[in-house]
């Protein structure tokens, strides 16, 4: 092998080492679609609309959800089988992975980026994790009664100042971690705000934490600026009822629309929609849909609210326009239409049709197909842009 | 030489090789200092709170601005001289620069990320571009009257639907550029607004484009949900008043803060800050502050209001509590406070002072001091988490 060989097999060998350390690119316009059906998660970008190749191995994907790093780099996507994985999005690999429990609904970000929060139902509680190494830093079970007990944990989302607000299902409680100190969370219990808290999310701005009732009618809301004040009842009517209609499917509370003084919230069993004024949270008006509502979302910069709704009637997208409270425009993107995510500035929606494989991005100013990606079982769709935001 | 220091030469070239594509990394995190001092910028990243390096060679930067692609990668600064440069911000180096006017004021990004707009003194009008390639796409001239003048154009902000909007200061009007077809961009125009609109900006989720007056009091509001309802004026009271006050520097309105639904404006000449109903758009109080008001910023997920002053007070920044509606914190960042940025989750703020050369980074929970950052006359900070918001 004489010197010329011997430089060229070097460069080979370095180029190659170039080439496997990803391609150089912004991240602000990346996300992931969750293929419940292969463990497996798509990479996308939302700049050309197109898939950039996949990631196994994430284990039991059914019910999965992700939250990024705050550079933007990493996704870190929670599995129902309490897998905890951290995905390289440059790199298109898994950088880490842990199993944390047997069984979680999902988790969360502290604001200063450095924790992840991973919420239990089998044990019970909330645990949190290093976000640059997965090592575990604390354990919060969720005892509750007479300590012997451990409740599901639901509903958990960041708050500001490193918060982590979540419900206790069996124990009918909402308790606020403080992560500033992460070995040594600070806890803050709100007992007795009602029966059976099923889920719970943070309006924008990170101001109120609100919950949602199985058990009885009604909302609880936690002012976060002002802990102190406790947790408050809200919106009375809201739920199920006296009739207890037959329930196809919980709304996400997740994807509540809140546009300015108004939020939109999915009737729970019914085919409605409520518009609810944000300041004395009280109803305003209701709008009549397609059916049994399930995320109402809220186009970012628009006057719109997109709904997607419950079996049998999971085939159809409605669109809400506020001012007007009609429906505007119907759309069909495949069957079982699971989830709908907006890029950062409203112009793109992508929207996950499970029966059909298939996800559809949608131009929201002329309601046309922009691009069609193929997934198999897609649920969860979420972007990068997540890592800028309060209560993901 | 031998084989092995062959190799090692290869090698050595070969990694260079690899460092010249740029570190691989996530752009989520990533900003900029204009350091106005030097036609030069400081690039910044907020998860070790450092500097990475300097771009030169960007021109005039007094009064300079920027927006972000995106994907976050590409800066575009607008210098006063009217250069408009592209900066990769993994590269760290001018990928494009054109000079497309005399005199520029500042400029936007199209909500759908392919047009970028200019303002410009002189000549008057804007300018879209293609984001990719910095070709230009449009000429919209600013005249008015008998069609003979040019009137300076201030106050230029992005819109849902590709739109840009921004204010005719000679004319006292605003017009609105739709760039969804950016080589015939269409026209709206409100005439007869007021005297001398010099700002104007986007509020939070889009909805609102508000101008300052500088030849009468009050304010001019444009409902961009429903345009046909035309300009508004709110806050008759808002302005420099009978007394005619010395200003020393006329209020960023582009910093007003908006946090549900209260605004908090500075106050035009006074030593206050008013808070305003956003509903009404009525004002609710004034807070007495330590001297004229410049930028009044909200942060983000926070009950506080950010505000630094202009000359001669300008050496300190004072934080207010929303709810209690006094002043909580008094800080002294250092000599001619120019800019303050938060990311997005608004755990830390970057602050400017341009006579002491420094660039502070503050833990806004704790009012520590987290980083301290040498820059030649830093004013404006931008970070990449702009690319996802509207208004910027």
């Amino acid at each position: 092998m004489n010197d010329v060989s011997l430089i060229l097999a070097a460069a080979a060998m370095f180029m190659a080492g170039c080439a496997a350390n990803g391609a150089l690119r912004g991240t602000g316009d990346l996300g992931l679609v969750i293929e419940r059906g292969a463990g497996r998660i798509t990479l996308i970008e939302t700049s050309g609309r197109s898939a950039l190749g996949t990631v196994e191995g994430l284990g039991d994907l059914s019910h999965a959800a992700a939250v990024y790093s705050r550079d933007g780099r990493y996704a870190f996507v929670f599995g129902r089988d309490g897998g905890l994985s951290k995905v390289d999005m440059l790199r298109m690999s898994v950088d880490k992975r842990v199993l944390q429990a047997g069984n979680s609904i999902g988790g969360a970000i502290s604001s200063d980026g450095r924790v992840i929060a991973v919420a239990n139902y089998e044990p019970g509680g909330v645990q949190l994790f290093d976000a640059a190494t997965l090592e575990r830093l604390a354990d919060i079970p969720s005892t509750y009664g007479d300590g012997s007990r451990r409740s599901k944990v639901v509903g958990i989302a960041d708050a500001p100042g490193n918060r982590f607000v979540f419900s206790l299902f069996e124990a009918g409680e909402i308790w606020i971690a403080d992560a500033s100190e992460p070995r040594t969370p600070k806890l803050e219990r709100f007992p007795a705000i009602g029966r059976e808290p099923y889920d719970g999310f943070v309006t924008p701005g990170g101001r109120y934490y609100i919950a949602g009732l199985f058990g009885e009618d009604g909302l609880v809301l936690v002012d976060l600026w002002n802990t102190v004040g406790g947790a408050k009842r809200i919106l009375g009517g809201y739920g199920r009822g006296e009739e207890k209609l037959p329930v196809y499917k919980m709304p996400h509370l997740r994807g509540w629309a809140i546009a300015g003084d108004v939020a939109v919230f999915p009737a729970i069993g019914r085919h409605e929609v409520l518009m609810v004024n944000t300041a004395t949270w009280t109803e305003i008006a209701r709008v009549p849909v397609h059916g049994q509502p399930v995320f109402a979302i809220a186009q970012p910069g628009g006057r719109r609210v997109w709904v997607n709704f419950a079996f049998p009637k999971n085939d159809v997208v409605q669109v809400i326009d506020l001012p007007s409270r009609t429906v505007v425009r119907e759309l069909r993107p495949g069957k079982a239409v699971l989830h709908m995510e907006f890029t950062p500035r409203g112009e793109q929606v992508w929207i996950s049709a499970r029966d059909d494989d298939l996800v559809t991005v949608y131009d929201t100013a002329s309601f046309a197909p922009l691009a069609r990606i193929a997934a198999l079982k897609p649920s969860g769709i979420f972007l990068t842009s997540r890592a800028a935001s309060t209560g993901f």
